[in-house]
């Protein structure tokens, strides 16, 4: 499956049938990543190359026409896919993401973890569209307990990211996958199997500190990053960090009202000092099942930049391999497409490597 | 001191002078708690007893007129006590809380724990009011280290809070004292000085997990609180917030989406969760100076109604004593006024018990 520039070779919004022209003849799946504000659409040729992407802000809380019944779905999806379609009309269509969740186009029921990629194949569910296409909806994982956790997208971004290791060498290992951002997951892999993991909301609760606490108050936003004061928040949060999130916080503040972080430092500080905590949290989960975040050789997905703060901090708790996985959620779109049977790859884009 | 109902025996506001007409003839103090949404005023006799109170919404980023300069303050505090002051004109005002920060009317410096009242009589710094009256503005503490902690207003209400106890016999012990609220205070103080304190952000990080993330899009505020269902929180956080409260607060949305928590327990739930952090956290820094929750016999300051919250969390680990002191900030203003020398209070004024 080549990759290259796919996020960029995005279509052009106001004429998409003449870009997508030049491979649609090779179509061979359409699949989308629907979440809560976006909706990302990939075009694959048989070989599981992506031919064309088209983006937009038609997340499933953010609708083009909300007040006709089922209408927005359908209105978005056309608007993403219908130039596609009315070329390709038999070309299979797979969903993953929010839009399979209670308040999206159908409910897709979580499958429970410990979860392969079969069981995320037995639990989609199907909705057929006004334009007459049927939409396979990726079901998303529930793991019960004290704390239940569920994910609904990122099932699909670890299948993808698990689909470039070889099963018979990596399969059997256990390994520990990171997807930063809005509602943080750490999940455990192991023989294919999403085994369990956790949901950190780091990113929402940083959003929620910096806008609407007094914490906003007293911040700049720096012309660019400030990594030490990322790093020094990191290391406060794992050095002193023992009486929790809601005491460090508000350091935030009084190292300014003390002159010893600026309005515009605050920000990444405080960034740094949330991520430290998530990074100090999932330390101790590790610690419980005798493991550590040290020497691990782990793998995030998402957000380049925000992988690469994770990346530096995790270095602060002794983990300095860690992975960035591209694309892991068109591949995931993919591999789980050609699980369930809706694509039959060409022998070049077998996954095995 | 008499108390007694004080707190309702608040001046209409409609004809302030004729309600307090009755005791202005006595009037020895008039003292603000003056913090950033609400000012409350008290005139006290030469007895320490609190003749009358005035309570407005003009804290310091409230401001009737803001737009003039300085403007804003002097018409709240004649909002507040002109009519009081144009019948008694020599009484001597003093006032705490954030009114004596940078925002505030003057900035009156942090004085530095561990501090006791002397310290804080020594940083009282004046303003003089456009209607001639002098204002004593008590200072606030602030605690150097790499997670500096600062307060203003608290620091007045735990001397009234030690006030009520004989030095002989208590002076030399360690006390614990907790001010729940906004920004959650607890301190350490030994031989009638603060020693050392913590910030909690817990009720701003709760206002703004609730109305500004996720987490609040499945909660209905019930009828009156439901006790098992913060219960259940501060356990969680207790026995399973290992993770930090970035991956237990998570909960309070899949224990929804899971069937197992009404969207009228989840405000609780998630109350309790937080409350539990703070705690948990409280206890590892106790752990730190051999020290512990369980057993303590502490003191709370605070709304009654959240000082009972912390009561049944607190005797989650172990802490059956939390006392509730009442009109703390009636009697750290008078303390302080006395130590200052504003007031020569009379005989059976005398804080001997």
């Amino acid at each position: 499956m080549k990759q290259a520039g796919s996020r960029t070779r995005a279509v052009n919004p106001v004429n998409p049938a003449a870009a997508a022209d030049a491979g649609i003849q090779h179509a061979a799946l359409i699949a989308l990543d629907w979440g809560t504000t976006s909706l990302r659409a990939y075009l694959y040729d048989a070989a599981g190359e992506v031919l064309a992407t088209r983006a937009s802000t038609a997340g499933i809380m953010n609708l083009p026409s909300s007040d006709v019944e089922q209408g927005g779905f359908d209105a978005a999806f056309d608007d993403a896919c219908g130039a596609w379609l009315k070329q390709a009309p038999a070309v299979p269509v797979i969903a993953a993401g929010m839009v399979g969740s209670a308040q999206g186009w159908v409910d897709a029921p979580y499958v429970e973890a410990p979860a392969n990629a079969n069981a995320l194949v037995a639990g989609i569910v199907r909705v057929k569209a006004a334009c007459g296409a049927t939409l396979h909806i990726v079901p998303g994982v529930l793991q019960r307990g004290d704390l239940p956790n569920v994910m609904r997208g990122e099932e699909t971004q670890i299948f993808g990211a698990l689909g470039q290791e070889t099963g018979a060498v990596e399969g059997g290992k256990r390994a520990l996958i990171g997807l930063p951002g809005t509602h943080a997951k750490w999940a455990v892999v192991q023989a294919g199997r999403i085994e369990r993991f956790h949901t950190f909301m780091t990113g929402e609760v940083f959003a929620a500190l910096r806008e609407h606490t007094i914490l906003g108050r007293t911040m700049v936003t720096p012309d660019r990053p400030d990594t030490d004061a990322f790093l020094r928040g990191v290391k406060i949060a794992r050095d002193k960090g023992q009486a929790g999130m809601l005491a460090t916080v508000f350091s935030a503040r009084t190292l300014g009202l003390t002159g010893q972080l600026s309005r515009e430092q605050q920000p990444d500080y405080l960034s740094g000092l949330l991520i430290g905590h998530e990074l100090g949290g999932l330390e101790a989960l590790l610690t419980q099942q005798q493991n550590s975040l040290a020497g691990q050789h782990l793998r995030l997905i998402g957000n380049e930049a925000l992988c690469e703060r994770y990346r530096v901090a995790l270095a602060q708790f002794g983990c300095t391999h860690a992975e960035l996985v591209k694309h892991a959620t068109e591949r995931g779109l993919w591999r789980v497409a050609t699980q369930a049977g809706l694509v039959n790859p060409a022998p070049q884009a077998v996954h095995a490597g």
